[in-house]
């Protein structure tokens, strides 16, 4: 199945009575609406430059509650090695521009996120892959421009690197001689257990400092505060931040002022009420996702256990085939995300992925009992 | 002089009691604050989707308003021809993405919009030139991805093209199978005159709709509504906005949700308002420039006649140098921007630009008045 066939399939979603595992997005009811009006509001009556033009590199303030942020992480670093990005994507895309030619080397994993390979593939790399599912496998690879990775809760498999593989992908890193992207779009999202440490902070403590680190850690507001706004950042040595600034500069002049102004204001009054509430209400979903999966899931099927973020990555018995399975499940008003979606080189149609952060707790049981009652029914009809 | 040192100097612009005509920015007392309030504030009330993610294509809404705006300015067409942007610039730099390849060949007026140099530079053409200063001189170039125009009071020159030169640069980019990229950023800031036609639309016009046409047409809000935001647009045949979003998709996901649905509301309520307030506001402060300028300025300085926009060319006798006249207006705490940011190779050095629209009429007679006086003083010194 198809890239554009998948996106056809999925356009369905909206309609009505629709039950869609799909999205890896965030609940809409749990962003501070109000708290927003009144921010909106209250910049447009204090602040003289939200409607303006304003630099590249970002609003100072909020440069440096990032910059605070990434500190009390094990980040020890200042406003100089922050760039405010159009959302986390924008961060890969400029890491792309960067150091990305046609036919140079990106290290990732198989599977990945869809947007880091649309975004590194305008660049024309070839991929080398790294296996997740048992530790990080590593490559030989020897050389390679980027080493891409989503440490926590990944997307899509919800899995997370120990301490150990942190430390090996940094030291395949330096071998290889490339740059770590660190992409952290769930690190906060984190349900139980102890956070293992950013990889930025890993290569800060074992290079010395920042400037000395090859580390570029990307995060974003838009899965604990919005991301109707478009707020990322990168986060990396100021030699590199101001290159990636230059880039930026003649992409799209800056990030907008105003929307950069108020998610200051409100990552300083609401961050961790944000993150708390996101936490309490995502972890019940997961859990009702788990468990329904524990009772109904046909004998073979295989799925993952999150320890945070928005997604179950589920293994098929090889009868069964996850985009032929996305048009059954569609006509029975279900959806998920087609495995293949996330390899580059389209294997993967073993998997699909569900995510349970759009749903309530009663839509999800109902919604993963009616996909196992699937999954039953085309295994029996493949017996 | 070169960029960074032009940039160091730039700096030096937020010092109190400097008198700077560099920025090309418009004057944020004449944004509609009170109408951006309650929008922002209502928008937020009433929708459910302004902080959440959104469709790479743009708010539908804003799309069908864009396309009718460009309908009503002699470009027929839908929403499918319209994508949203996060600014003009970035529909530069999607552009070239698209089009540009190491060593092709993009076609620009010397001088040109910095911004748009910095942006196509990114994917290492070569540049060939066509001069502005006596209608189109055209090159003789058979081969071109991208022939860039900003044909109504462009950045820096202030000077706008003719139907004839429009003609002619629309059979240039024919004959050299290149797209025409229109970059209309100050198009609605005319103070007097008939409109010329958009190239656009003399383009539909010839070729029969705008889906057999080869001209991308680059918009913003920002001269208009406010830059704060970052909308902007591109407009053109479906099929080559259909692969420009897909290319946004990768570069930024989309742009901002709540900023597209308080910009539809703003342009539906306001837009014509807006456009009148800064027509009259800008055309006195060019008017002060343009007759303090004939009032004091040295034999031998010799200077365009804007009919719209924010931009006023100076070309400088030969004994002046427009970098190191830099350096002595800002002891003077008087700035401008050295021509030479405008040529892709650098000349320009006998050329500066001025800006009127960010400063009032007195102190634009007395910082005109005050520039004419160093010019006096340099010439005199170099005599």
């Amino acid at each position: 199945m198809r890239a554009s066939e998948i996106r056809e399939l999925l356009k369905l979603l909206d309609r009505p009575g629709m039950v869609s595992f799909a999205g890896g997005i965030p609940d809409p009811s749990l962003f501070e609406v109000d708290a927003f009006r009144n921010v909106y509001g209250d910049v447009l009556t204090r602040s003289e430059s939200a409607l303006q033009y304003s630099t590249t590199e970002g609003f100072p303030p909020l440069r440096r509650w990032i910059a605070q942020y990434m500190s009390d992480r094990g980040v020890p670093c200042g406003e100089e090695n922050v760039l405010v990005t159009h959302g986390s994507q924008q961060a890969l895309d400029l890491i792309g521009k960067l150091f990305v030619d046609p036919g140079s080397s990106v290290i990732m994993t198989a599977p990945t996120y869809l947007g880091a390979l649309q975004s590194f593939t305008a660049f024309e790399p070839e991929f080398d892959s790294v296996r997740f599912s048992d530790g990080l496998a590593l490559t030989n690879a020897t050389n390679a421009r980027l080493l891409y990775l989503v440490p926590d809760f990944a997307n899509p498999t919800g899995q997370t690197l120990s301490k150990q593989d942190r430390v090996a992908a940094l030291e395949l890193a330096r071998r290889a001689g490339a740059i770590l992207v660190e992409d952290a779009a769930y690190t906060d999202l984190r349900y139980e257990g102890d956070a293992e440490p950013r990889i930025a902070a890993l290569d800060v403590a074992q290079s010395g400092s920042i400037e000395a680190s090859r580390t570029l850690y990307c995060g974003t507001f838009s899965k604990t505060l919005s991301p109707g706004l478009r707020v990322g950042w990168v986060c990396g040595p100021a030699s590199l931040i101001r290159r990636l600034t230059l880039i930026k500069q003649a992409s799209d002049l800056h990030t907008s002022t105003i929307n950069q102004q108020v998610i200051f204001r409100i990552a300083s009054g609401y961050f961790d009420q944000a993150v708390a509430r996101a936490r309490d209400t995502y972890v019940q979903r997961r859990d009702v996702m788990l468990s329904t999966l524990a009772k109904y899931a046909p004998q073979g099927v295989r799925w993952t256990t999150p320890s945070g973020g928005l997604f179950v990555w589920l293994t098929l018995p090889q009868q069964l085939e996850s985009g032929a399975l996305l048009e059954k499940a569609v006509a029975r008003n279900l959806a998920f995300v087609p495995g293949n979606a996330f390899f580059a080189d389209g294997s993967g149609s073993d998997h699909l992925r569900l995510s349970f952060s759009l749903l309530d707790e009663k839509t999800i049981a109902s919604g993963v009992a009616d996909l196992c009652g699937l999954l039953d029914d085309e295994l029996r009809r493949a017996a």
